[in-house]
């Protein structure tokens, strides 16, 4: 691998186009403040996920509205006029916090777990809400809320959302009144309900681990049934492609933000599918844009269009693998 | 409750049929040929699930497939020539066998179960199989696959079926031959290609509470997100119909099975939605009926068409609260 990265330093400054030129949009997930320097040094086009729970972790009580808004403004810093997507704190499932009693649950991955933990902890969440509003006066600061699967979460995040800025208005803090709100999207009724979403956010960002996990009923963690985890499986492929039909025909933006974003081997399906804007760890950004740089953008849409054909895991893989190959990458 | 069931002992009799004249199919769930008695006091058209799994509960080791065969056929026996749709062993997720070390899973619903289990455990499941084709040459039997996420299981499962018939020709066995394949629809996957897999089997029996706790990613055991666990969330209602067009396009049967079905509130929904079989607990039987006497299937459908363009549970549930106030139902 570090072979491999060396030979590609020579596209740190290339933009990210494919054959064609069709420009991709190459973000990074990051999970702390420190992340960013990395990502500076790849002239990426902003922070697609920060996930902020690690703010939370490693200490003994809840981080204060202070600390979190230092935490955030030392990223904007760095980040200048870049994007920054903050997604509100994404606890529960197997990320659990010392200083947090959580229920003993029999399956946390469908528990108490994301956005339930924040409806439910409305201080907290309004806390961690204000410390972005006041970040976002400084950068384009964005929010993002996990684990979203009705239309009601999102509205109940929103009110608490209000109260935040009403609260910061009184103090006469700063904060960007417009802060875009988007969602992730990883439970599957998210996806079959993604054209009445689309109408109350401004984007949406694909968490594809988690919605592989819940489409298929596959814990990736589990070794046992690892096979049943497939991202080429013909039923997430189309999930993708709906949910990308509503953010284009609702004009919201639409990114990927999971692992799969971060497989070289699935860019060309990604593009095929009209996904734009992928954001992944560094240790992914240059063999994607490796990848971004090799092939045409028609070629994938083609291949798309034979994709959604297929019945199998298989016969999309081979699709796949069809497609790679011809790109002469070693 | 007893009350209830009392006064309600006039329609055991009573076809169930629509006020406009549309006959709807229930079913009974059983769990032990014990369960048939009951479903035979009821007049009921046939057994729409068979929960085999209590066949190899309380014991030492799995069934042989001459002490599944009696069971299967004291069933047949009682039903005569009335369809009997055998699960094949659904064990997994929240149900073990005290003889078999399952793996430890941080989430068993999203784990090693069903037809993994079975496709993993090949001659534990052709043994099944087998007694089931054996019961199949004496009375109107079907078999049904649990879990079913993708085509490449119902292959497999269906190559081990080719290898019984085979095992049990050479022996000189009876069976159906023509025996009818019909899967669970309870994975998002299998709906969301449910077009691809309707052309594999012959028929699909919905199950509502795999499906909706995997759609929502709310385990409906867990008290602390109870209140997440929608039937009538408008993702769930979107899946049921996706399910039932690709049934109808292909020609093929199509069914529910989970708790939904005894659920009389739901009655109409399914009835709007083309679904004209329900297989149901005992217990549940005459409030569906009831259900079903009171209400005009073309009133479900207009409700349907309305509640195709909810946004939301809550608009749902008022819109089938309205037309349940309109049957007079006490
Ligand atoms: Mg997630
Ligand atoms: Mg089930």
């Amino acid at each position: 691998w570090l072979e491999k990265q060396k030979s590609l330093q020579k596209i740190i400054n290339v933009p990210a186009t494919t054959l064609d030129g069709k420009e991709i949009q190459l973000d990074i997930n990051i999970n702390s403040q420190n992340d960013v320097d990395f990502a500076l040094s790849y002239d990426l086009s902003g922070v697609g996920l920060f996930r902020s729970e690690y703010l939370y972790m490693d200490r003994d009580y809840f981080p204060s509205e202070e600390e979190q808004l230092k935490a955030y403004k030392n990223v904007v810093k760095k980040m200048g006029s870049k994007p920054i997507i903050i997604r509100t704190l994404d606890i529960g499932g197997d990320k659990q916090l010392d200083y947090v009693t959580f229920p003993e649950e029999d399956n946390p991955f469908l528990g108490y777990r994301a956005i339930r933990f924040l409806l439910d902890q409305k201080d907290i969440f309004k806390t961690q809400l204000k410390a972005i509003l006041r970040a976002s006066a400084m950068g384009n600061v964005k929010i993002m809320y996990p684990m979203i699967s009705s239309i009601e979460e999102i509205r109940k995040a929103n009110y608490i959302l209000e109260q935040a800025k009403e609260e910061l208005h009184e103090k006469g803090y700063d904060f960007n009144p417009n802060i875009e709100i988007g969602i992730m999207i990883e439970v599957p009724s998210a996806v079959a309900i993604a054209d009445l979403l689309a109408q109350e956010v401004d984007f949406f960002s694909i968490g594809t681990n988690d919605l592989i996990q819940y489409v298929l009923a596959v814990d990736r963690m589990n070794e046992h049934i690892a096979d049943f985890y497939e991202p080429f499986h013909p039923a997430v492929i189309r999930m993708l492609k709906q949910t990308v039909d509503a953010a284009k025909a609702n004009q919201i933006d639409i990114s990927v933000c999971g692992e799969m974003a971060g497989d070289f081997n699935a860019t060309s399906i990604f593009i095929g599918l009209g996904i734009h804007k992928l954001s992944m760890s560094s240790q992914s950004i240059l063999q994607v844009k490796e990848r971004v740089l090799s092939i045409y953008e028609a070629d994938c849409k083609q291949m798309i269009d034979e994709i959604l054909l297929c019945k199998t895991s298989q016969e999309i893989t081979e699709l796949v693998k069809k497609m790679n190959d011809k790109t002469n990458i070693s």
